[in-house]
């Protein structure tokens, strides 16, 4: 069994951003030699996500939209959480609807996606140095 | 290290559908000898998901009401991503709700489910033939 | 490649219970040897989840409420699930927005965990024997 792991850091800009970080995981996996075997990418924060799903501009409009009606910032002292000085108790709630991780199939040396398949994170509480784990195993 | 990739394809026939696909995954593991390993299932689509549940009729229509109540289908124009000709901004988001893949053990050659593990595919956008990947390493 | 097995087994207590089992994961991890490797962390409940977030009881507070207001126990009738003679259709709803399992990196024979990560068991149908499966593979 063979194993990589890296590390895809970035600096987010915005309290909300999705950034997709599909060809970043390509190259590490070029980079393995893997051909057959399984890549886990997630986000080594509990306020953030990686989810796979369509990049597409409209969409994102949407999700942060409804992210929002779910999941409200306002009004940060509704939440205990934010008792402790954080005012980001919405982020750790939009992070389990949109997901820690995701595992991908690597067939062929390729990450084995569908036609619109693409790897996002999803930053919910942003304007820090942010860190995604990346690990592929296999042969 | 030992693999195997498979795809179970089907049409849906309708918008919202649950298909439990267990035998079928199954069925693939008996074909792989692997006897101790991880099972990957995911959706290839970016509107509908994997997920493991109960195989209960009343349940099924509990996840119908539920998803269409936090993502609903109507008003279409109230999506961005409706803009691009497409209607299916809700499926998009009912798909992270109800998740993208799930990873399963493999434990002496068999899935090593708890009493009412079911594996679904959650169609939310539906009427067209659709794809999902099985990849299974171990030994 | 080799793989450990094991089950964590418990009691919980209340209807609505998160338990931090991180520490048991990590015994279980040092019991293997697995240098490298991938470690998957699953309910074996269908009403129940696994879930990586903040080891904060203000958050735990929020979770909860969070999740009775996205998908509330009362009125019982309202879920067609509920006319089996259970009472648990909302805790087969909390599950999905929370997760069944999570996957986890294993390097340099630590779990690859940022700064906050922890990983709990979230109960939503509690006062029953409960069981978590973790299976590692990797060399």
């Amino acid at each position: 069994m063979n194993s990589i792991t890296e590390y895809i850091t970035f600096n987010t800009k915005s309290r909300f951003e999705l950034i997709n970080i599909t060809i970043d995981v390509e190259k590490i996996l070029n980079r393995s030699g893997i051909k057959e075997g399984l890549c886990l990418i997630n986000s080594m924060h509990i306020s953030s996500s990686i989810f796979i799903n369509d990049d597409e501009e409209g969409l994102h409009h949407d999700f942060h939209e409804w992210l929002e009606k779910l999941a409200p910032h306002e009004p940060i002292k509704k939440y205990r959480h934010n008792d402790t000085g954080e005012e980001n108790a919405d982020a750790h709630l939009k992070r389990q609807i949109m997901g820690r991780e995701v595992v991908v199939a690597v067939t062929k040396s390729k990450l084995d996606f569908g036609p619109w398949e693409q790897i996002f994170y999803g930053e919910f509480d942003g304007n820090r140095k942010k860190r995604v784990l990346v690990k592929i195993i296999g042969e």
